[in-house]
């Protein structure tokens, strides 16, 4: 490799804390750039999430349907959500699983950990593929409004191709998977 | 389909700005949920973004890498970068290429448009597969800090296992490609 870490790593001089949230958090960090110059970062904190994709015995892909407030549409995602405080990724991965679409995992693999979109947020999900589904007695939570469908691989590649499958986790996932 | 519109979607009810800078804005709105309560919705206003797959006529990509602050980390990433005000995508998508890696593309191919994390912005990347590519005389951003390396496919595909290549946008290009 050609470069050297320090023609590239800022390093933070200061944080101003803008805003304490429900699910996220917002400061501002005054930066050195490698040319000895200061400027400003923006960074959004989030938990960390983590995405599922429910693969039934005959091959098929359990999707949800929900609203996103922020994009103010209605849209198919793997399952996924947020870590609760100090909870393990596998442990939400089948928290989430159950509560999105009612189903329990026997075998659960992890794909990978990826970043969002590292410019401005630290946000981390780590994707999973759950295999050797039986359905579950948990509950759906009463303040979430979604709904699961089952597609085969050649439904969700045509989604793909056609741009209705347009979140980046489920992208990512379901490549990674192999659909 | 078995879903009713209205029993998944939020309307609005209110909306406070929290902050407005550089590159996001942060506001908190509140909703009326299907289910007749209230809640509030935690939004990250973007103005939208490019990436670009750089193939170069023996196969191969570039890819750049680059220090991002709020993971703290250099990382392998797909060029990419911020529309700016009233720019049209591919415009910014040829210019962030020849900003990052030097090069100009005589063939332009979109591959998808996405969100990168709905749960909380409304941030939408267009992804672009960037053909025929010429060295350009644009000369990069003074205040950005990136190297560009060449990887062949099968590369690639290792640093997608390894997890190394862990940037959402790249791992959706990458694989969209069909890399």
């Amino acid at each position: 490799m050609s470069f050297s870490e320090t023609d590239l790593i800022e390093k933070q001089l200061g944080s101003t804390r803008l805003f304490e949230g429900k699910i996220i958090n917002l400061r501002r960090d005054e930066v050195l750039l490698p040319n000895g110059k200061t400027a400003t970062r923006e960074v959004v904190e989030h938990p960390g999430a983590v995405a599922v994709i429910p693969r039934t015995k005959e091959g098929n892909v359990i999707l949800v349907r929900q609203f996103r407030h922020p994009i103010g549409k209605i849209i198919l995602e793997v399952p996924a959500g947020k870590l609760d405080p100090d909870e393990k990724p596998e442990a939400c991965a089948l928290r989430e699983l159950a509560e999105e679409t009612g189903f329990f995992a026997n075998r659960l693999r992890k794909l990978t950990s990826m970043y969002t979109t590292p410019g401005f947020t630290n946000e981390v999900i780590h994707v999973y593929l759950a295999e050797d589904l039986e359905e579950s007695d948990k509950q759906p939570d009463e303040d979430e409004f979604i709904t699961s469908e089952v597609y085969s691989p050649e439904q969700i590649r045509q989604m793909i191709a056609s741009g209705e499958i347009c979140d980046a986790k489920s992208l990512v996932a379901l490549c990674l998977a192999g659909i």
